[in-house]
């Protein structure tokens, strides 16, 4: 079997479980990962290269998969690296998604390239999921929870306070209105209700830590708003019980059919680890990549755009046999 | 706005669940309900045609929702109706699926048709989770049940043996078995230990109850494997507790990432009425038919084959505005 060339670009956690997502690929090849920093100080299982040598491989590469941040990372490298090869990102910032959709479509359909943006879970699964849920149950509401999970922009915002060695903040769903919805009955539904959040903090020696919870539960947009229970722990505590990476969440919609049906359509995710399973889901849209960009039809995509058999190893008369 | 024309073939509890689910759907216009039988006999809302009648509506239906039987209705309906309509329909025998996808795709390339085959939930909305699970986390393992809900096969495969007036048999999922894979453990799984029947039955006069209650427990596919219990109700019981045709059911995974990485993924449905529910599916996949069909992407698809943006009413612009 002809494998697909595949290459990460960037190598925190998430080009990590990318690596090693791989490995259950059995129709893919790893060809080295791509870094900005010295390339030797890199642990990877594969080679790592400088990404200025990426260059060198703009025939050896099929798909690359770009595994760095969504604030400045991927903005800047997406359209740069659409115009060499077909690419697969997570980008996540769902207000810049418009804008970074325009730019990568101009640019991979000026060097038929083909750019799968913004797959992961949410924006991911969780977004097929609006759309399908609202196509088949028109007459309805979406609801979206997120957690119990680690949110590190929340885990950084806490850990940037003066005093706080380390931080790790979950998002707990308010599993009361989930069990409402659950149960066939529409809630108000606002995001700072919805979810709680627990903060576990690491103080610096010396901190004060009635100024710290202050300063945490009094923080704007991040905690202000919402149902927020602060613990101080010890270092120790921290790295045995708070070193994973959980998250998941579910998308509820809960429709109407006709004058007295009433549908519940649930999805949800529980993962013991966010970045591996994100990656694993880079993995599938990265077939789907080199499957599109072999069918010439070039452009950005985001995971709307994709027929789920794409998504397969399998081919249409397998999937039609066992998997309909 | 240009409203796509849609027609409903067969007005059953399916063809009924169509008519008032295109309510629902601003986007499209009912052009009428044909049906095998005498038209005036039929008490459908919109006008109902004989059946004949449909070849002088070949250029005013943009599709045809086929909302017959899979036994026989839908495999001898559908390769008639794909040489002058774009179909959609919910063919749910699993075991044929791959030689009517043939001869569906055959009839409606060389016609320049689009005939969407086997949507619904099972085969349908299960039928992509099962796949885009898979994508997604390749190590691990699919489970699927159904339930609680009313299986008409095996309802009517009760009211056929002599001394039964009336019987409904509802599907139970194992809640226990479901229990144990949510929290994250591999279970040994099999469609007559993950699932119970409960059989209602109402007597003929005279009938003799345990002989009735003998022959369903050991009728063979049906109950004899599997844990089945048996109530004698009385007709006013029947009608008033057993009208409704509910279902629903859940596809899970639990799939590993990385060396420790466990990720449950989700996908549940719970339906008051299960035809209505089946019809909404079935008009959302019409529009996909609509848009494909305008986009000359002749021939037969399954729910595997269409971008899921496709099923919206909102353009790509809006979508990824919104609600990626």
């Amino acid at each position: 079997m002809e494998k697909i060339n595949v290459a990460i670009l960037g190598y925190g956690n998430l080009g990590k479980g990318v690596e090693t997502g791989l490995k259950n690929a059995e129709d893919m090849n790893l060809v080295g990962v791509f870094t900005r920093r010295d390339p030797s100080t890199v642990k990877s299982e594969t080679k790592a290269y400088h990404i200025d040598e990426l260059a060198n491989f703009k025939d050896k590469i099929d798909v690359l998969i770009m595994c760095g941040g969504s604030k400045s990372d991927i903005p800047e490298q997406g359209p740069i690296m659409a115009k060499d090869f077909n690419t697969v990102d997570s980008f996540d910032t769902h207000a810049k998604v418009p804008a970074y959709f325009d730019k990568m479509n101009e640019i991979s359909l000026q060097n038929k390239k083909v750019s799968i943006i913004s797959t992961g879970w949410d924006p991911g699964l969780f977004s097929i999921n609006r759309v399908l849920a609202q196509a088949v149950l028109p007459q309805g509401e979406t609801y979206t929870f997120w957690g119990k999970g680690v949110s590190q922009g929340h885990s950084d915002a806490v850990r940037r306070i003066k005093g706080v060695k380390d931080a790790k903040q979950y998002t707990i769903p308010n599993t009361e209105l989930v069990e409402q919805i659950k149960n066939k009955n529409h809630v108000e539904y606002q995001n700072n209700t919805a979810h709680k959040r627990e903060v576990f903090v690491v103080l610096e020696n010396g901190s004060d830590q009635n100024e710290i919870e202050r300063q945490i539960k009094t923080m704007p947009d991040y905690f202000a708003d919402y149902e927020t229970t602060v613990h101080f722990i010890d270092e120790q505590t921290m790295i045995k019980d708070h070193s994973g990476i959980p998250h998941g969440g579910e998308v509820l919609r809960l429709g109407q059919t006709g004058n007295e049906g009433k549908s519940l359509y649930g999805f949800s995710l529980d993962l013991t680890s966010n970045p591996e399973f994100t990656a694993s889901v880079n993995i599938a849209f990265a077939r789907a990549a080199y499957k599109l960009s072999k069918a010439n039809q070039y452009g950005a995509k985001t995971v709307l755009d994709i027929p789920i058999a794409m998504l397969s190893k399998h081919d249409g008369e397998y999937l039609r046999a066992h998997m309909l």
